[in-house]
């Protein structure tokens, strides 16, 4: 396997771990247990699931892979913070969560690694000129590190629950 | 720049970004403040910056960088939870922790791409050849994730008291 390639393989298998642990925090919660705060007054579970949809959603244009899915969930989860607005229930964003995660391993299964190493959508040709490093890999790396932030915080709260 | 090595330098990139944001942390609060619990019941600041300082210092062996700077930390900060052992004052944690970030970096500086590409030493030669994905870099990242997993944690406290 080439360098770039095998570079581009250990920074999936760290997404898709990451992802498998939320899976597997998210599935062993009932749907009132969703409504638990990671620490008094802060998130809650049911806002974090959405939050976390919402910005690996959001990677899809940012990589150039697509539209997004569920671009409803922005405002209620990225620019707006929780206990301001009325959220979908719990099963509808778990179905989201799916969806959106599922479509993003098929369209990271059609780049090559030459393609993570090209820019992001989110910064202008001549910036990557300056910045190469600003590629679609750091994107794939900040968002891993945005989900091992978010779960961190979850599991403060689901040690007491399950 | 090829590609390998445009790789390693996003996930070095990564790395720094989060060590950076925790070095911010830590210089904000005061001594007195590391008291905090994240949550109630759970992990004291003081713990945390133990803990993560002698997680990052056990990579120096497992990526064959050399010996450990603190191998003190590993029975207070990795095999005893918190509050089951007299700890260190918060300055000298807060020297380790630098002393342990800068000789990484140091060290980090001296690997070729090909290099992060090779085996880390916590697993066999044989092992290796069956997974190659299991090197330095996969190391390199799944520490990167780590620190981010309390860093979420330890801003829940922050928030409350900066």
């Amino acid at each position: 396997m080439a360098s770039g390639e095998l570079s581009v393989k250990v920074a999936l298998n760290s997404w898709k771990l990451v992802v498998e642990r939320l899976d597997r925090v998210f599935s062993r919660l009932s749907e009132a247990q969703f409504s638990k705060e990671v620490a008094p007054g802060k998130n809650r579970l049911i806002y974090l699931l959405g939050h976390l949809t919402a910005i690996n959603d959001a990677m899809l244009p940012i990589l150039g892979l697509g539209t997004q899915l569920h671009s409803e969930l922005d405002t209620m989860f990225v620019s707006t913070p929780d206990k301001s607005a009325q959220l979908p229930a719990v099963h509808e964003l778990k179905k989201c969560w799916s969806e959106v995660n599922s479509r993003l391993l098929s369209q990271f299964a059609n780049l090559s690694a030459d393609e993570w190493l090209l820019r992001h959508y989110a910064m202008s040709e001549d910036d990557y000129v300056k910045e190469p490093t600003r590629n679609r890999l750091a994107v794939l790396l900040s968002r891993t590190n945005h989900m091992s932030y978010h779960l961190g915080q979850i599991n403060l709260a689901i040690e007491q629950l399950v």
